[in-house]
């Protein structure tokens, strides 16, 4: 069964972009995930198609209206579809890959692209839409976001990676940064490669890298150190 | 004087993908940016054209050559060339509006996007890259973080937002989750707005607006909460 994504925004030329090429791209023309856009402002009844109006209460910017909205998702998501319903925004809960997983262990997701200041309380609670957020940013739009979020989930679907462990050995996978890398050549301007990594030795190996993932993390991730050293790490 | 962009990529076709258009296309069009790339696979010497061989020490992947990379970099920012190097890469420092905004008062940026699973770290010792994390999860490459990057601090160069004020009421500013949104039409599928936005009184709503996003704040983000009531937040 094919990952069915559907992505809401008044930009659909955005798509699919970047997941046109390398691995999301190829994924997507062997038929492992299928992407469909719609136009928020094809749903919009008045006759100037207007999908934003001013902020009830005054202040800057616009605010995106909740009936267009509203439409398109009613027309996206037929009755029965139980996708996920995400909007990218910076208010969301922070993307995790733990819920990367959980997205490409499942069916699909329809992912709304706000804009302007934001979009209306009331279709976000009448639609039951999850706020999701990339990072502590803010973008000229969710479209950014929303690439990112599918490309994250799609290298997870079954069959898109070549070798199937590069799924599970990175970054966040065990609560740490990963350690870091070399490759040939043995001396890059004067620089060798650290001596315990070509010494064969196995069980040394894993130890050194486990003891760089454990340095970075604590110099570069308080947060990740405090969660990891207190056995707390999301598995 | 224009914001310079340079991203070194093996995939250069997925520049300038979506910051063609809207606002950051805009902008570029009315060269308040610039935008380069700069293919890596150009600078590998080998017949092959190798950019990747596999990791000193064993395991899973392929890990991005220094010395390809190194060339790359070298033509892409001539000597003297001052703007920060980034590297893409989920191992690195958070990316947060603070450093965006650092950024956008720049001269601009190089970016470098990490592929495989990782780039041979004495190339990033020696061109003294800073590695930049979008958010805790893992892509196929940097290109998706990069158009990220590029679109949050693309909005921030001036001129680009129309209105300047929507530049600094917005989510992380304050430290604080943005308030919840609404706009016309006044009854939405039998949802009203709140009445206090509609009340005129300009005190009321700034109180309850300063309400909501504590109170949103508090409910999805502990970690800005804890900080912003220890008054730690980043100005």
């Amino acid at each position: 069964m094919s990952f069915r994504a559907t992505v809401l925004t008044l930009y659909p030329e955005m798509f699919p972009g970047p997941l046109d090429l390398s691995l999301a791209g190829r994924a997507r023309a062997a038929g492992i995930w299928s992407l469909e856009t719609v136009q928020i402002r094809d749903f919009a009844q008045d006759r100037h198609r207007s999908v934003d109006d001013t902020p009830a209460g005054g202040g800057a910017g616009m605010v995106m209206r909740a009936d267009a909205l509203a439409r398109a998702i009613d027309r996206a998501a037929a009755p029965g579809d139980e996708r996920p319903r995400l909007l990218m925004s910076p208010r969301g809960r922070p993307l995790t890959q733990a819920r990367v997983r959980a997205l490409a262990a499942g069916t699909g997701a329809l992912i709304v692209c706000g804009r302007f200041e934001g979009v209306d309380q009331r279709v976000i609670e009448a639609r039951d839409l999850e706020e999701v957020s990339i990072g502590d940013y803010v973008l000229s739009g969710g479209e950014p976001a929303a690439l990112v979020l599918l490309d994250a989930v799609v290298r997870l679907l079954p069959g898109v990676m070549g070798n199937e462990t590069s799924g599970t050995e990175e970054s966040f996978e065990g609560g740490l940064l990963e350690h870091p890398h070399y490759t040939r050549p043995p001396l890059f301007e004067g620089r060798p490669i650290p001596d315990v990594l070509t010494s064969g030795n196995h069980r040394r190996i894993a130890e050194w890298r486990r003891q760089e993932a454990e340095r970075l993390t604590a110099e570069r991730r308080p947060d990740l150190w405090a969660a990891y050293t207190k056995g707390e790490t999301e598995q």
